[in-house]
């Protein structure tokens, strides 16, 4: 059994963590820790763990095999360090290992990055276009929620060269993609039977998108518009992304000539699923699948496409154990095999 | 008091007409209609509606001063008829009056029109744009739910000229928008927790859209992509609206530029608010206000402008309160003056 | 015009105060206060208030009319003495004037009590069991929510002597009655898709309960068990309530002798209404109604009785308006005729 | 494998069934059957489920091992008797096969029984009271959703003689225990953001929870008030019980004794958990856990027992599936050991 340890297992996305890893037949939770719940059970902050009789520490076991880490920017890559230099294989699910540019990073997060140094060598963790990387990696950076929706709603068309460069990403995201830190902007009475748009200046996530469609495309690199939304649901993001065919495309048989590029490019995925009708986040919950619905607007020659994530699955953990399986050499789908919690 | 007719009252529209002219200081709730409950108590269809005493009729009174209809189309031009040719106002929520062109309608509606020969002389009640015609108008279509928020979201932008006629509109809406039928997609377990798009294909409200923002706009005229989403919430609908920047426009200042256009043209409006921060539909919760944010991509050059309504009122019942104010010569926000109901 | 002071006007419980207030004919808001908001526009912490032009303030100007305060216990009757002393008439929304027994507050609420000398000479603030003493009072202290909903459902089988001294009250709210102070409970991703009872050692409210019960029975006294439960809604409370029939009650004909005795008690009352079948919370959105609904389990001899109301509104601004109505002379349904906000 | 058979997979509960079983090492689905979607693949009826490749048939194999049905009473007996009469096992999580007095159950479901003579070796399927009769029962009558959670909150206390035989059950249900029907009552714009009791005239779980706490209990039989309520979450129930302490018990040390006697009755049981602090519907997503929290009103000498299930899962799907594993040998865990989805 491949010890696992866990940084920062008090947020969602640690508790996610355990969710999954306490059905994986090849691991054991060996190690968890967290900043305020230190030193107390972990069934304390998250009783629907209580069953895994979880101590949470302050320090990380060294004895482990793998570790996850769940804390925010900056802290993540300074915690990990350790581990990384001893060899140990790191998913970092913060947003340190994802920005290959360092400026980038350092202009949109505000802070210097602890480990410039690294950032060569580590892999973002999207298994379904890095997928060798990341099995000989010792550092993934795990995406972002909505890149991960994003990139992979996009990557035939962009790869497949059938759209203009010009991209609009419309997000649309339930409130745990917002943490367990108290906001007015998630206080249950603020955000319940409400809509709203933020961060239209520019959010944390559309670099990521940049990076990743820039690396399918060929020149000239993609640009995104990239406008987030905050939904009144727990989990899920959809994802609504339009572009401009290219006029070759656009000329004849585009709604046959896209979905043969989508089905061709996700032949053989596990996770992603191309569906014949637009898809549901509801379809997603608990399970670590992307469904994804391209389509033709004729009217106006445009490509529309909805994906749908669960944010802290394949959106985060879920995607997370993804690329443990590829690091530890487990079948791509150990551990992540549930089917989804509907309704 | 002007005795007021309401065909088919026990539509989620009908019973907002109620709520929102019984306090109307001019009017007089006079005769009700509805299909299944006619002979009984609006009580029985809408316990809250019990204390006005209303009973449901088969057949509208003929003794009234003006008619607002909010059957669906085609049966809702039938029932208008005879009203509109004795010269009683009418506002119709249905499509019936919406669309000038009535190959548009037959092809989009699949029906034919019960009269044609009307269409010139109604009018697109969007009041914001066509107050004087409503003012002198008969026949009133009232706009569809959707167009209102988009149309307002954009008009400023343009009828200034600012933007390239190529516009993607994202609209999200509360599932009351799809009226009191049952439906599998608005049962309760399937819909809460749940986000999805849905008439990727082209939704009915395009063709208002593109109508409007097509009379606002010098030739070419707009080409607008449209994709509606069901969001779990009763109402409200935030319309997320995407163009590029003319050239000119985006070369510099084009936030200012942009802000100042939209102030220009809602400036003395009553139910426009252009915020300064994007809006929650939250704000407008059982009121007749459009919220409008336009801002600037400037690393991409493109106009984002985020509207909210409630889908009921402004998207609906309100506006159609607003265009009898106008038609009857009260002053515009008579009746219309409550303040959102928040949180 | 009376004009009107609202201290801690950027709670929900003051904003809601706003909204009705602006809607009286009687009354202007002259002055607003709040802590952390002092000397900012109201629209800063509630944009949906923005047309109403307030300004918070510190400290209330002196020259009003009438105060609300909707501050916490202790702070609340601190910043009413003032204006208690120049014969103000005062609605306090806090718990400070609703025990009459100081040490039964002092024990509830861990405080001493900023001015005992009152509690002989203010009144409680429902309006359906004291309104004539409302009327003279220079006090009321507005009543807790789920008191409202609970004293309101059991009231007339108390007052008429048809049950046994004990009484069950399953209370159900909705999450604003929680204020808008943040709190893990209150996060929308703890707080969604989610039920639970809380504070079953005892609820303040409980006292409420009792002490106005108690007023209505004769000897022995009610004997209450409240058990509150927190419900993912906005708004609303609905209080299941349950007793035995006294044995010559459950004899025969329970169900019509308990349906006369309540409807004798609400006879000609404004906003209460006893109902023909279980009523909805949201059949009250936004009003100041309460529904009440009683029946009889023939199985068992027990009596149910289940009322709905906005616990903004009856359960909190709306009633208290409807005290300052009585206060000033003003007909009591003054500016609170709205009709509910469905769905 | 034990090859399984469902019949009437395209309700809530047939779909939970095949999720569960999906992930159970020692069967397989071997034939499924719907009525609507007779000859189409379940995965257009749930998309989700779109992976296990199933096809809907009208009649089930008789090739089967064992057998659930997720029918209506009296067709689901109907369709169980040709397996019954193999002497197949079948889990029936209908109410045909709950009820001991066929009386009882021809007074409340309003029809014939379709096979009295088989109540007698049929057995409620509570594992937790009747673990050993199951084991070799061939019919398990799998029990309501209300009754799971009520019985398994009272047994300890009815079992040990703590409490008077009045006892009140307040049922608080998620709107996924009314089923796939549609109606206006499940209406996502009627339920949303709305609280309401139903029911209040007897409902069709009563005689469930009245047999089984019978049972339990020495004479006089438990006399219950049961009262359930609809609450606009998907799945969940909380059950709040409320009985009078025997005077024995109420005059000291209540609280430890009731404890006590809830963790000894539940000593050892995997899907039964006494809590420290009042659960949340919540903590039991997805998974077949029963959280019960008991503690004392010493106010009034009360027990108020606080239960929460997941109610398509241990209040319906996951007890059968806990059945089956009784009935066919394996571990009462299999195929349920995941961990509860949250949040």
């Amino acid at each position: 059994m491949h010890r696992v340890g866990i940084i920062n297992v008090t947020s969602y996305m640690g508790a996610e963590l355990v969710r999954l890893l306490a059905g994986h037949p090849g691991v054991k939770i060996a190690s968890v820790t967290g900043r305020s719940a230190a030193g107390k059970p972990l069934a304390d902050a998250f009783p629907h763990l209580a069953r895994l009789n979880l101590m949470v520490r302050e320090e990380l076991d060294e004895d482990v095999d793998v570790v996850f880490s769940a804390l925010p920017h900056a802290a993540s890559a300074q915690q990990c360090l350790p581990f990384i230099r001893r060899g140990i294989p790191v998913v970092d699910l913060s947003a340190d290992f994802r920005l290959k540019n360092v400026d980038e990073y350092q202009s949109w997060y505000g802070v210097e990055h602890p480990a410039p140094e690294l950032l060569a060598s580590s892999v973002y963790g999207l298994s379904e276009l890095h997928r060798d990387a990341i099995a000989t990696a010792r550092i993934v950076g795990n995406p972002g929620c909505y890149p991960t929706g994003a990139v992979l709603a996009l990557a035939p068309a962009v790869k497949a060269g059938l759209i203009e460069p010009d991209i609009i990403v419309d997000g649309k995201s339930g409130i745990t993609g917002a943490g367990r830190g108290l906001g007015l902007a998630y206080h249950f009475s603020e955000a319940d039977e409400n809509l709203s748009a933020y961060a239209l200046g520019g959010h944390r996530h559309l670099p990521e998108m940049t990076q990743e469609l820039g690396c399918l495309a060929e020149a000239p690199a993609p640009r995104v518009t990239f406008a987030p939304h905050l939904i009144p649901i727990n989990r899920g993001i959809l994802s609504t992304c339009y572009a401009t065919l290219k006029p070759h495309v656009a000329a004849g048989g585009a709604q046959e000539r896209i979905r043969a590029a989508y089905e061709d490019f996700y032949d053989g995925e596990r996770f992603v699923t191309v569906t014949p009708t637009p898809p549901q986040t509801k379809q997603t919950q608990g399970v670590n699948t992307c469904l994804v619905y391209p389509t033709v607007d004729t009217r106006t020659g445009r490509l529309i496409v909805v994906s749908a994530i669960d944010n802290l699955v394949k959106g985060g953990s879920g995607q997370a154990v993804q690329n443990m399986n590829l690091m530890l050499g487990y079948p791509e789908a150990t551990g992540l095999d549930a089917v989804a919690l509907y309704p």
